[in-house]
């Protein structure tokens, strides 16, 4: 029950001495503005994309959707993720781009707290619930749908500093 | 409020004859077994790996409880998704494997239900939510893993017929 | 524990003989395709009216967050209603239009299933979500919006018959 | 993904530059106590409001199942409101008093908070959710009852400065 | 990903061949009526017992916010319990009786569903959820509750053929 | 809707002026490091814990589905318990041990958060559900398990003082 250290050798932060799962303890951690931006795409026909955006042109429900399913699902993380802290979101907003060549969406989700622990996780899931809300909406089109590079694009505050991923 | 055939030109589903988005109407199809598998992987330092692997030949929590994160996450799909009908699954398992090649580990979520609406959206939320559990435990050591290939590897039952990924 | 008349002289279904509530055996009623339709309004300055019409024009997000709002929020009534049953909706959509004599925004949202009880509560329920949505993102400029008329406004199926409201 | 002012125009919060629908950032508001009450009404038969009254002399139950749903409510309405931020209510209540003129029931729910964000929409949830409570538990001998006057009735603490409805 | 038997001398449906969770397989399973009821006890200081009897004397609160809480519960077990499926509960009912010999409260939760899959868990979680309210409620006055006894009392249904606790 | 002190002779502090359920004030409660301790068992046939421990000692997947369980419910003690109010955990672990004179498990759940009420019911909701889920992963060898001795060990922070419970 104590705080121990992770087992040697592994440097993971949610294993406990004997190996099971806990949440990590960030009790001692301080308060502050933390930000996180994650990426991620939907790799489609050039027609799934053309319909899409057609449609978007009319009246922007896909993208709409997409979006707000994001935003909602940020403040899931906690639920969905089993060892992730629940936290007081103080800002998300899901942007998502056409990107021809892909050809497809490019989905840039940011979420921001002032809290004890970062919100990488909140970001990321944004950014997957988006993908997956495209894909739900489009599929009746086109199955081969494919969901890439859900990544962290940035992080800012806490301890462990700054980060910024390679292009 | 009536059932409108899609927007001209669009063949999207979910989109009304005006553009707004709705829960298309699946009550007149038949009930009938259902099965979708997807698949997911996450890329990461070959450190990273040979860390995870070995806190699971000792416990196992890393994959377990990544495991555990999809099947969970399987059953929130229609809570996720908006346009996602609720249906009753009979049968989730979320399998994952190390791919020292890539390096990383590689997630196969499978749906079952005897129902009116197919399971896709329910076996990829679970692959991506145990992409994501991955990435939530092993973040402290490689921040750069990159969730990809999130996709329907197949699909059976139901009137729009089977399907299956090229390789 | 065992099933009992409702007390004498209520008529109320989710009282027990003794008063407490419980949600009533529905393990009896037949399956077949029951529908809902409700309404709702939400009264505001002619100016806020026209404002989330000048951004609907351009963008649509106002109306359509409120709409999935609505549409996700039927699928959690029998989360937030204590004594509603869980059902597979097959089909929830809702609509808003404005009404200039108002003035304000009217909403009508629909529910549908093929199941052993009614959809009145995830219409209600999808009805009074996307109103408090509404209210939601244009309160910074009208607080003293109002909703009202929430009501059901017709229902088909089950052995309770069918229902229209009066005008 | 910056933080811009609202479209020219608008003046809605909720809406980006372009449009889109993205959670408004409160990082940088400060940490204050919040309250809200909210208020909302059912229109029923008065024999309805009789059999609930009676039924409550005895035991209470319809009241107090509403009570306790639009508490419950409250604590969710960052959940079903899309752009709604969480936060730690510190009280909630929610008072339901018969009005025999209506006639039917009145309620007025209050939430309070320590926080950077103000607690509207968790009262105006509560309200609606006990409001549909009630109807959920008399539907059966009254589906013709209207919820209405779903309004704030006050607000205080934040710095957009208190507000009290007009009577 | 296939359905493979239990591992060799476990017996235990959860666990696949090599040993990880899965949400087994009740497809095949026949849809008929199933009900299950499961008991508890909170075990108490005979003043917080007569505390709460007089309160519940005048408005009954106490027991019913516990009654209700266990309702709601039941309908949450699938989301709790990582492996337990999905399913549409037709009836629940929870009763609370005072024990003066215990000294405390005991708890009889019902749960019954027309489906391919029993509702053990269900009535249990009810059962648990309603104890917990009681502890929650009384706590002030009384840290040293236990909770107890959570137990199936009896099963029907379901090809696994009925059963009734011993006393 | 003003805060009332307790009924006369109840000392229920959930219980308002006039016996109405409510969420009680904590917003003039300081924010304090608290900590919470419950501890529960389950007891069962000496055959079924062999059998646990043996599929425990290849994948160790019956205890960490029951230990990830009762972490991801202590995240929704506010969800669950209607009175609860929500809170930042900080910390949670639960330990899963065999007993072999009970014969059974016996589980422990520690709850931490920096805020201004107490996570007993976090404590207790995490060992109440772990102890379910090993009722849920091995009942169709053992029906006859019974949850008991779900109580509070321990308790520090926050102004009623520390609390221990007697062995």
């Amino acid at each position: 029950m104590s705080e121990r250290p992770s087992p040697a050798g592994t440097g993971l932060t949610h294993i406990g001495a004997s190996g099971e799962a806990h949440m990590v303890d960030v009790g001692g951690k301080a308060e502050t503005v933390r930000e996180a931006i994650a990426g991620g795409s939907v790799r489609m026909q050039a027609e799934t994309l053309a319909m899409i955006l057609a449609g978007n042109a009319k009246k922007g429900d896909v993208l709409s959707t997409a979006r707000i399913a994001g935003i909602m699902a940020a403040k899931k993380a906690h639920e969905l993720i089993p060892l992730c802290h629940p936290l007081l979101l103080t800002k998300v907003s899901v942007d998502i781009e056409p990107d021809h060549d892909l050809p497809g969406l490019r989905v840039q989700a940011l979420a921001r707290v002032t809290g004890k622990t970062g919100v990488e996780m909140e970001a990321l899931t944004a950014a997957s619930v988006a993908c997956l809300t495209i894909y739900d909406m489009a599929k009746a089109v086109d199955r081969a749908m494919i969901i890439s590079d859900i990544r962290l694009t940035s992080k800012t505050g806490g301890k462990s500093g700054d980060y910024k991923a390679e292009p």
